[in-house]
């Protein structure tokens, strides 16, 4: 599969759809972006009683027009490529067909609740053309420094947890049903209301115990914040530093349109994955 | 327009009014701060029912008072200037005319209530004044590292605000109308009030479902906000350290006459935006 | 006490149970740790009283399952070890008993509220087999970070103490008993719960001087919450930084048979703390 | 004046009470420091109303005890030094006048609440106290780190008072009185509650406007809390690393007898302000 590939239809719509290269590709990638955010628009003007009292009907339309888009768009996106079952099993694959089949099965079930659910994850969708400009913007760089700090977060995040577990058992003891902790669960979820500092205040400490044990948990909250902020901070000012070895490559937004794999090099002409020609005629 | 300016009674009050270099013209902004100050806490105090209805004819006088010098000010800014429509115009030139014109208005239309809205933009002028001052002082820098690190916390804010609606139409979902949780976009502010570990408490899950996820999202909220943290802490960092080819240039506060250009350096004698002649005889 | 042990089914479970060198030991520990979460996770349930009332008999019955196996594992960290004293009186000896015995003690008394309570201690006991681990993983430069900047720390959290009661009783003759600050402790609560921006919301000012003062109060917890991220930050930034003279011990999980002294190094044939043999022939 | 001190008992006296060098001098402090805390709970005790009907008789009688001590230490610090206007007008010096004679006056005035106050001060005198160890502890870097960044940190908090009022008027006009939205000084509270993330939910907005807006002020408030932390941070960061041109200074606790000046170095002979004799025969 080496010789250069034919400019049939499949190749540049496969560019068109999968790629951000070509003008096409990019004004492709932009419109689709629009009616994502105006479906996911449309999907929380539903949800307003008034809005939908009085524009149901217009919803309804706009909602089906975006419907049928995204169900050519996914038939489009089965044709182009070579090996459908790598879409159509990938994540966003599975993503895209979640959220375009909803309308469709509104006309045999009736439940529309759990339908609404799934065309919210529409958004997710948003992702997948983002990720497509990454390498150019700071995005990249800031999932890097979370990345790298992640063991770090995830050993405090644990320690938050267990702590969070122990001063809510004792909370539950020391204030009891009656005053709001009626459980340990619930508990636990003040506690953690209390230590992130959020303090909804639908359940408060009232017993002067129980306000003392508070105030030691929200010392220790004004306290341990301060350990994700070092975390990050100490790793973004590393990141800052150029790195001595580091060689900066131009990553282009080619997709294979064998195997789907990504990240190619600019001067790259084969995919590093199965060696399928990267190269138009 | 190379020669020489004259020192004519326009001059002068161009330099008054716009400049900050003559003690003429530092007296004319301590005065002119004072007086937006002076009219703003008028507003805000105007707004308390009680007060009003005590000192409310105080209120009124002191109101027109500044006005008054509002107006005179606005006239010979205008006057003084040589392109009068470059101030006009200008950003600051539209706040002077519409937080001056309320009260006129105000004996043609009856709604006070949108007139006082816009008097309050008066505080905005207390940036052009401050302006003046800003590469003496810290803000500078402040302002600096803020604006090196906006892409960043661009990305960052993106990323929250779609957290935010998926999270928030899980909520919606889970815990429905009878919970508070009356359509999507009131359960995104929730969920916005909740990850900035702001808690209302004005909405509060109340399922045991509900109340986990909640707890989620506030777990997230504390790691996340170590992001920005971190992003303005490595700038800042950066910005502390002296750039080795950076030359410090003496700003002043010098405005040209002509085109309302800034940023002169001390030693400039023509305006590097359209040649006109900035020293006086 | 210098000759080499004797592999005595004794010095093997020592093995076993105290170090997690060996794959038995790491197992047990593996086995303890999901023993102890799951019965935490059942003492949280139980006092969900609806989760209680339906499925009360299961959780009692799991409860005796798991108690009897701590009670096993208890007697055999006596016997196994040279010292039982070392072991019973130590810190987590005292925890593994206390949050034993409850079950058993509820034949005889009746309060269960504060037998409930002992038992989430079990939580504590986490802490022991984590611990094992922590030359391994991130938690160690974490742990470090915190407590070298532990003085700072504790300086910072005594200033606001002083704040707190400063500005609560000021709160408190402001706003008084009538407006919810019944009595200086819970003004100085009401401030902590401020400064350290959880605001629950149960107590709020209402007089005009009452918000003005908590606006201030607010505005230098904003300020303040700096200070301890400032502090951490700094010092993992350090952190990070190779330090020139260090050098890397390879500690092991050992744990000496007849004094309970930890932290061996991989290469110790001796206890450093008593001298006794830590190889096996 | 520069003759070597007799030890009188004048002297002697001077010693114990103003500087803590000596064994007698650190008893002092350590007495007198557990005597204001115990004054500052009997304050707050007092004004618990169960505690006080009960146990009031108590507390009248400890606060005399208190009272009588501190009238005792106020008169011989008036007596032990050269200058006795230098110590009385100074700001620890009222303070200590003010704290001591609400008691005496309750016997004359019967407004016991402005009184009870006035007691509260005592608290300020406990930094007289801890100054004198600063320079040992690490409460002097903090310190330092804070003053450093206070230029930074006031530009930043005026942004935010600005930033706060324009916001405010926003509100007030959106919301209204209607939705607790009273007037502008309100709205502006209301508004530095949010933004500060304390969120007490007092007054939270319910049209749909308001939460749009207030949506916008928390994630402001979200990137603006990332500003005085980064600013302390790289204070910190830059606070830690060794200075090529700092000595270290020695500083002791004697205070001069004669004009009350601090910061002596150990090898000090005489006062670095009026030239008195530091040293005793």
């Amino acid at each position: 599969m080496t010789q250069p590939q034919k400019h049939t239809w499949k190749t540049k719509l496969h560019e068109i759809i999968y790629e951000a290269d070509t003008p096409a590709g990019k004004s492709f990638d932009v419109v689709l972006l629009i009616l994502i955010f105006l479906s996911v628009v449309l999907v929380m003007l539903e949800s307003v009683s008034t809005l939908q009292a009085e524009y149901g009907k217009y919803f309804y339309i706009g909602e089906w027009l975006i419907t049928i888009f995204f169900t050519i768009e996914y038939i489009l996106r089965v044709i182009s490529i070579k090996k459908p079952s790598a879409y159509i099993f990938s994540f966003y694959g599975l993503i895209d067909l979640i959220s375009t089949i909803p309308l469709y099965l509104s006309f045999f079930i009736v439940g529309t609740n759990a339908l609404l659910t799934i065309r919210a994850l529409r958004l997710l969708r948003v992702f997948r053309i983002l990720k497509v400009t990454r390498y150019i913007g700071e995005g990249n760089k800031l999932a890097k420094a979370l990345k790298d700090s992640r063991p770090k977060i995830l050993v405090f995040l644990f320690a938050v947890m267990i702590l969070s577990v122990i001063a809510g058992t004792l909370m539950y003891i020391v204030e009891g049903p009656e005053h709001g902790f009626k459980s340990i669960p619930v508990s636990v979820y003040w506690c953690i209301v209390t230590l992130t500092t959020v303090g909804f205040g639908d359940i408060a400490p009232i017993t002067a115990l129980g306000q003392f044990i508070a105030t030691i948990i929200m010392i220790m909250g004004y306290g341990i914040i301060a350990v994700p902020t070092g975390i990050v901070s100490a790793e973004m000012a590393k990141g800052d530093k150029p790195k001595p070895n580091a060689q900066k490559l131009h990553l282009n937004t080619q997709v294979c349109q064998n195997c789907g794999a990504k990240k190619h090099q600019d001067s790259a002409k084969y995919c590093h994955e199965c060696g399928y020609s990267l190269h138009y005629e």
